[in-house]
């Protein structure tokens, strides 16, 4: 009978299951550990999509395949996938592999349990409490609460839903259309998960009112001010004002105090979305950017960014526990997400943070700032190279100027000229395999590099590459 | 210079980090792989939260911890988590260890990218395409779209964003307050997300409109009709019917094809929560069940439970990709989702189902009913057992009737002194760690077991087993 024996059968023979296990981690530890994380293999072997697809075999099909195919199946999924963790990836906010962080990982997928009641989850219960009371001690808080959020955007949602209840705890039961047209204030460099949340929350796109920002990238405390005057005399009740630790393009930080004021001149819910800076607070000598970051009424920070701890680990914070809660407080947390099931992202930064210690975390983020501040200074020693602006935090915004347009500046089609080269640059060095940074336009700047130190395992070498690879790259423009 | 050599010499030494992942590999392999999926040894170690938190150890501390601190608390996580791959693990409506999954985990964590765009995710945004697309086959649409979502709560939010999206686009940009008052329809055994879901999405819980459910939980057409009557009579427009497919106690599938009459007589968008229930379409014997979902326009589907998957893997699927989008149609899929980066939850099944084939995972969901089956016979032949009803799907619902109860059925105090006895197993089975079953009240019936089959390592001997063992457990009460 079919039914009387298992059809995996892990417990009366586990070697076929730790076989495979084993194979697939050599197989880790080999191509994605070893070769993934060094500087003399690709970072990207790239592929058009309809090559990619074939060359996967991706179709899901009736029959089972033979371990030496899934083998070889998980050696082309890595062969094909970018090396977020390779010394030359500089695309994203995150970026490089701790070791002590995926061991916390692999841990975590083997016990896959949920994050949501003490019965099945008591070790990650205790142990998310625990580590979100030392994120909130670092904002400046002794007391809160919190949670871990499947990403910053989600974060920035809960943030605004609270926001919304804590003014019109009726909004829960009866809806926006009991309430009258609420308004949330945000600067034009604020991540467009801000508007997106403000859309699903049926809020409207319309109800965030856009902010100016200087031309560093901060809101304008006075033109805040300005702006909840204006709604106010459109008739919408502002609520919430969410400001940025850490823009996504420039690395801007919101001056907080400035906006801590005007939240409480006018008493609205501040909210800090730190999602790419908050990790910035572990540093005595830097954390000066986020001043003013204790008056928030809440923060949403992802370690996975800066921290290096692995997708996802986001964390919202509140300060305060005193009001009247949305959900009930035990140790069941199920109660007090929009989630039911959820998956446990604790484990990996506590592991990370219990093998380096604050102290090893902080030289992380210095070196980060120290690195950039380099690269920042190396750059403007050569020529073709120009800064969009000094970096503050530890994205440096530059363009490479090629050498056909070196001494144009000013010229009728210069502007338009030099937006045409990082897309080029891009193409080179993704197709090379050599390196991947992003780049964008930004207001009524052209396409200009982003280059983000967030790797721990970067050194100077890894930005005296960037510029030698980028003036190889870019020598017959 | 600090900033001049690496702070994680993976690059330079990869020796190090791999040695702490092969000795944390290995600790996975022994504690979890083995032992967890013994049954000779404890699903769980029981402790009390405040016994545990000083097993733990818990503070982050300044100073680090030397590798063989690291490894030790790697050991105690495991040590004091529950084994929710245990063969007496009934819990939950996730269970078990695939390895295939397992290692498509491992790998995912390893490569660590987002699923955001084909430029850092290629591989990843191929096959998230081809998964979805055979999840959407099996629903029997050949066109459509879909996401994978962090949870089954959240795939039901975004079915009532679109729905309410597809009825009035407007809404995006103007949010709620310019639309009429809406209503949506569920059964009352329908998932606590879609409440949670209409006040997050600020419709409001009022907007929920419960239907009425037959005593085996399916929802009674005749009633949805009504309410829609009733709510249109309120002034409220209609617009979403969420149906379930396998609900969270009872297993009920609600029968779509007349719901969907009603839906299209309406003209109102259907979504069904299958998130439970979706992998019995797996079964060419079982997936009458969900007759009619190809009727559906949304549904959600949770691999991650009957089929092992591991947490978290929820596919949102959609019929329909001719209307007007409410994102950019592009390999980026970053655009169609309310987060911003999103962690890769297609490799995982994708392996699995390589590894299985159709065919095999199909003999597992035949496999999990068989032994429901079973079960259900198995404890219709002891003294002590009564179902709360015949199973059709893997939950099976029954009380324990310990010895001093049996045959005062009727008697004043018989029922509240039966539901006193499913807490008391629990906590003896919990303390004991012998296997761990939920229970609940439901209705006016008070406290009952739901056993869940859905580790595919289960056989006939783990249901007798949870017979024994309920049995000895309870034969002094």
């Amino acid at each position: 009978m079919a039914d009387s024996k298992p059809l995996l059968s892990l417990d009366g023979d586990p070697a076929a299951a730790e076989a495979l296990l084993q194979d697939v981690f050599g197989i880790v530890v080999d191509e994605v550990i070893r070769k993934g994380t060094s500087a003399s293999e690709k970072v990207c072997e790239w592929k058009e999509p309809e090559e990619l697809k074939q060359l996967l075999d991706l179709e899901l099909r009736s029959e089972g395949e033979s371990q030496e195919q899934i083998l070889e199946r998980c050696r082309a999924v890595i062969r094909y996938s970018v090396k977020t963790c390779h010394p030359r990836f500089f695309n994203q906010l995150f970026s490089g592999l701790d070791p002590h962080a995926l061991a916390g990982r692999i841990v975590t997928e083997s016990l896959n349990t949920s994050q949501y009641t003490y019965e099945i989850a008591p070790v990650f219960v205790l142990m998310e409490e625990e580590v979100l009371k030392k994120l909130r001690a670092l904002v400046g808080w002794s007391s809160g609460d919190g949670v871990f959020c499947p990403g910053g955007s989600i974060s920035n949602m809960y943030a605004m839903n609270l926001a919304r209840y804590q003014r019109y705890p009726d909004c829960k039961q009866r809806g926006l259309r009991a309430l009258p047209p609420l308004a949330l204030f945000t600067s034009k460099e604020c991540h467009y998960s801000i508007k997106k949340g403000a859309a699903f929350l049926g809020l409207g796109t319309d109800s965030v009112r856009i902010v100016q920002a200087d031309e560093r990238g901060k809101m304008i405390p006075e033109d805040l001010e300005q702006q909840i005057r204006l709604a106010e005399a459109e008739g919408a009740v502002p609520f919430l004002v969410s400001a940025t630790s850490g823009t996504t393009v420039l690395g801007a930080f919101d001056p907080l105090e400035a906006i801590a004021d005007v939240c409480q001149r006018h008493g609205l819910w501040l909210h800090v979305d730190a999602a790419w800076g908050g990790s910035v607070l572990l540093s005595q000598t830097h954390r000066h950017l986020l001043d003013g970051i204790q008056r928030a009424d809440s923060v949403a920070w992802n370690p996975h960014k800066l921290l290096s701890v692995g997708l996802q680990c986001s964390a919202l914070l509140l300060r305060d526990t005193s009001q009247d809660k949305f959900y009930d407080v035990t140790l069941d947390t199920g109660d007090k997400v929009v989630q039911c099931g959820r998956r446990v992202d604790c484990l990996k930064l506590w592991l990370m943070w219990k093998a380096q210690g604050g102290q090893g975390l902080e030289r992380r983020v210095d070196q980060a700032f120290a690195l950039a501040r380099y690269l920042a200074e190396e750059l403007k020693k050569r020529e073709g190279f120009e800064l969009v602006m000094e970096p503050e935090f530890v994205n440096v915004c530059f363009w490479f100027v090629p050498p056909s347009l070196r001494g144009k500046k000013g010229s009728p089609d210069y502007n338009e000229r030099l937006a045409k080269v990082a897309p080029i640059l891009k193409e080179s060095m993704v197709k090379k395999g050599s390196m991947m940074i992003g780049y964008q336009p930004h207001g009524t700047r052209g396409n200009f590099f982003r280059m983000v130190v967030a790797n721990p395992a970067l050194t100077r070498v890894d930005m005296d590459f960037l510029l030698n690879e980028l003036e190889q790259l870019g020598q017959d423009l």
